[in-house]
């Protein structure tokens, strides 16, 4: 299995204290040791970094926790490899173009059967489940909609597409455009928002403190998804299974059940 | 104007003496300030990192430069933004999967009304020309093959495209897919074949000297290709204008004028 972490913010916001926790569960408090990767949006760009080496080692990752990149939407994830070698090509966050935007998707579970859906444009890189539901995913809204649809029409179909998913297994997934953010909750997934009035918090995996109040101001909304709860003070809201929620601009927008 | 600089070779091979030249020219002994990018295959794998910023001041181009990435192709670029603002989605090299495969471009120069050019599915993210006419390279073998042709096939079909695009302006381009290395010179563009017997060299843009006999074995092959010579102790090759070169492990493989 592995873990993911997500980001939804009103104002560019800085990943790195949750990043720290889930970079821990790399190698040290989790044993997700087969890769991880990150998706950061500024507007319309976003960067995309993987390392197939576990987290918690990674040189990277270290430079990533003190490199302050400010994001609006962020997607992350650590793989414990199950279908698909540990390899650069077979780590998450999976990302292609589609209508002028770049898709960014990160998975955790394992779907029965998947790789006998049939694809079309989109054709997966590497060997993993996950890109094979993505690229299903991605050719199923674009064979609907050659045009991006309206958001209304949009966040119903990948509602409707997720729950396909999740009948073929374990279904926990992030998926962002640098719009929105799309969550699927099979088990194991909550979320936080973090507004004002701001306060502390402590990781659970690291000896980490944040005083989110000197790093805020006072109309700032971020929402943190993750597989496990990041922090020790906080109040984490659990996902139902079966539920896909989506996020935009650091607010909860919408769920379908 | 930009500049270019791309790798191929026929074992994973470190770029950062390369890179640490093509840095420089991003703000020190060179203005293209407007950002930069790098991108690294690693079999299938593809690892592509971008920087608005100028690479000479950069903490990720800092980190590159003491992170060895060993790799058989690379594809970089620092950039002088000419057509669409200095942003993360406008910052080179530019990357779409096809037939399952990542491909990566990047370009020098400028391209008379290139965004006339119909598009289809591939569509641009960002305002530049260079990337109008990435995704229109890819629609149009795309249309004329659905699935990868024979590597004949593509090449003749690549090196058409480019001249195409050659007729509308300043086409300098690397194109890759981790398989093989496309290269398009218009004018400014150079590469040099470093095989045994190695020898040393010391960058123009920096002081840096090494010694190729330390760093490889006898069998290595690696190509370099770049918009102006990075060594002043080497003999560089300069390609006419109007000529595609398409490399593979380090060998020029074919050429078409």
């Amino acid at each position: 299995m592995c873990e993911l972490l997500a980001m939804s913010a009103n104002v560019p916001t800085d990943i790195r204290f949750s990043f720290s926790a889930l970079s821990q569960r790399g190698g040290v408090t989790g044993a997700h040791t087969d890769g991880w990767g990150i998706s950061f949006y500024e507007q319309r760009g976003c960067r995309s970094l993987h390392d197939p080496n576990p987290s918690a080692e990674s040189e990277l990752a270290r430079f990533l926790k003190n490199y302050p990149i400010k994001s609006q939407m962020v997607i992350a994830h650590v793989r414990k490899a199950n279908r698909g070698r540990k390899s650069l090509e077979n780590t998450h966050p999976f990302t292609r173009e589609m209508w002028g935007r770049t898709w960014s998707f990160a998975h955790n579970g394992q779907l029965r059967g998947v790789k006998k859906l049939s694809l079309g444009h989109y054709t997966p890189i590497g060997t993993t489940d996950s890109e094979h539901a993505f690229c299903w995913l991605l050719n199923h809204l674009r064979i609907h909609y050659p045009q991006r649809p309206s958001d209304a029409k949009l966040q119903r179909a990948i509602a409707e597409a997720f729950a396909s998913l999740r009948e073929l297994g374990v279904f926990n997934a992030v998926l962002g455009d640098g719009h929105a953010l799309y969550a699927s909750a099979a088990a194991k997934l909550c979320y936080i928002q973090r507004a004002a009035p701001f306060g502390r918090a402590s990781l659970i995996d690291d000896d980490i403190e944040v005083d989110f109040a000197e790093e805020t101001t006072p109309n700032d909304k971020v929402i943190i998804i993750a597989s496990r709860p990041l922090t020790r003070d906080e109040v984490w809201i659990d996902v139902p299974a079966g539920t896909t929620l989506i996020f935009k601009d650091g607010d909860l927008m919408k769920r379908f059940a």
